[in-house]
């Protein structure tokens, strides 16, 4: 053990990390421009959440006589913290700008959260349709509030049509920082530039991945463990990736996907089609078809109890 | 950009989502009976651990002298957050009646709330069993402290086993939204209905789904990713789903079943069985049987070196 | 319902939970020696965000101005906290021994804080490497910055770089919790004796399992549900685990290994080579191989549309 009090090193200790942080080049390791952080993230979901089923996130009661004024209130601080995180995100993509136009960003970042709250009512109808798809599709459900409350099918499939509509309006990294704490909170990996239709529901949903060029139609429902994914990666004459290309499915409507299926590469699951469980495909696959593995190919020993 | 504040718009929005709310068939999307809250229901869970736990879950440390005081306020704190946590429950079930009679709710709570706290030192006897299971079947425990305080596999077993006691006495909502949050906390999804016998411990965890109708025996050990799963959903003429007869497996006692198996429908594993690994099974299996996939059908092509 | 306060029942209720508490033999219910609190972990995890990335993981903003200052009061409040945890966990090693010499513990601690400290530069270097790999591996990443703040494969690895340094040195218990807790944000779930190399990328991540003995060489990639695992675990004549020995995979550098592929038993993937999709691989395989599975065994059949 040291004879001196080790804090006595501190001061040298913050010096040898603040000469190493100089000499970082491919990465930045100081972010002197804000970025929205995880739990302001956090808390403006449980706000978008409010607003769009009042009563449902509160640790109070929301009665008839107090709806307007809580989602009056509720409106109001949603726009506000909204304002200021996109922002930051507005900014923080312009830090290397030689005039990034702190007041411009600000305006925009306005516009863009009074362009999401007028959007709610809409938004409103495309989750009525998600929490009945739920609904219709788990016999274990009692209701529509557990569904609300508690599902994180549902979880995530609010969060990403939040995110997908800023995510459509170039909003820069605050959708995929929002698609991220989804997927923390309930193990669904949908990439905000998914492009899902109505009535959708995921059920149980842990390790599902979407991609960013999915596109899904109406009434489609996946179990855990679904890989909507890439089949590989071109790149250029430099061998870096072409980045935005289409490379994830597309899935019809009216298609089911049972648990663990992987469905990789720009392939088209035609309408009415169920893909079994454990299935991996990467190919079309027609309309109305019945995709199954063959018989599994199990191997099955008696031993003598001990 | 607007010419005027933006916010001058908020009332008019307020409007629309207003109309909007009302226009909702299918979905309530206004709760004005209150329903648990995600963190109080959080905060409950964390009193019940430290009531079967003491010590291991709290800030301050417990000691021989302070350990009767200890779990006396404990006991306290879990019994009134208990009964108010069930009452709004009840209550919320009951909020299309005409008389839903708050005062008999919050007894029939008190009475659960009670009863829960009746059963502790049978819950303290059947947990000791899954922490000694868990060291005995991870090569990687170093001892018990770290399986209770660290493994979600643990985490996942105390929560059901406290949301399956009350949801065996009927008590509405909580117990699913007990378990979906150790889902979001572990990704392990385990159905409040499912039956679990002793000596239970899932290594790893995360995408284990056990469905509603699910029962299994003593000494059954699970890996991450295993499915017991439904195979279909039969409905009735009108297109809607059966709901709560049996359509997830049954595991006898002293069964493993390996990473990312998947077991679905009512079929029974015998005792004494082992499922390896991605084994997919929609049969029953004798007891004392060894199933695994045929040695895998894998293609391998060696390419020569950039 | 009962006629007299339920409440009079708590007395006898905690004097019933006592006795049992005192009957347990195999598992002590009651922890008596402060251990690491849940939370605590993670803030201790966020500090050190906050020392490798300064300014990502804070609420206000670090500039070029108050870096040194940020810097020096994050590590000197890391350096606290790590040496309270790890003082913690070493007298709860010892909390069976005549004497647990708890200044000779905390000083032990101090030492450890301090040498992670000192890492800190060699650890930036490392985690640099990093976020460059998850940038050129992702064709959806936009930018460095939302990896760091958003990626849970990267989250993971943080944690892991910094868990596996105190488990390298022996710290008990907190390396574990720190994984844990890493586990339950990002469903990743690294044992800290795992050996990684440099520039090791994660993506999406739900569900991957890498086991205590397994060794990754430099440049490697997993996609989500890759299970680096064990294949058997041998017993003593006493049916007892043994503990510590190699049981997991090696992966050598330049491997990608994507979705649900399945390595498991002490097995090597030589260098350069690929892994597809879903196999399940329990022999080695040599350098510059590519694995996938044979042509999938699917069952196609067509269905009239209702």
């Amino acid at each position: 053990m040291k004879d001196t009090d080790p804090r006595s090193r501190i001061p040298a200790l913050t010096d040898a990390i603040l000469d190493k942080l100089d000499d970082c080049d491919a990465v930045d390791h100081v972010c002197t421009c804000p970025l929205p952080h995880r739990e302001t993230v956090g808390e403006l979901l449980t706000l978008t959440e409010r607003l769009l089923f009042p009563g449902y996130f509160n640790r109070k009661a929301v009665d008839k006589a107090n709806l307007r004024f809580h989602l009056g209130q509720t409106a109001n601080d949603t726009y506000e913290m909204l304002t200021e995180e996109i922002a930051k995100c507005i900014l923080h993509s312009r830090r290397n700008l030689s005039d990034p136009d702190p007041e411009g960003a600000r305006a925009e970042a306005a516009a863009h959260a009074l362009d999401l709250l007028e959007s709610v009512p809409q938004l409103i109808e495309v989750l009525d349709g998600d929490v009945e798809a739920a609904y219709l599709g788990d016999p274990a459900a009692t209701g529509n509030d557990e569904i609300i409350i508690g599902y994180p099918g549902f979880r995530a499939i609010l969060t990403h049509r939040v995110a997908h509509h800023l995510h459509e309006r170039s909003v820069p990294l605050l959708p995929r920082i929002m698609a991220e704490f989804a997927h923390s909170a309930t193990g669904i990996d949908i990439h905000p530039g998914a492009h899902i239709g109505r009535n959708f529901f995921i059920d149980h949903g842990t390790g599902v991945v979407i991609g960013e060029t999915t596109e899904i139609g109406d009434n489609v429902k996946l179990y855990q463990g679904v890989t909507l994914g890439a089949l590989s990666f071109p790149t250029d004459e430099h061998g870096n990736l072409h980045r935005g290309f289409k490379r994830h499915p597309t899935i019809e409507d009216d298609v089911v996907i049972y648990s663990n299926a992987s469905i990789l590469g720009p392939v088209t699951i035609g309408r009415g089609s169920a893909v079994g469980g454990n299935v991996f495909l990467t190919h079309d696959v027609d309309p109305y078809s019945k995709v199954t593995i063959e018989k599994p190919d199990n191997r099955i020993r008696r031993h003598t109890p001990r």
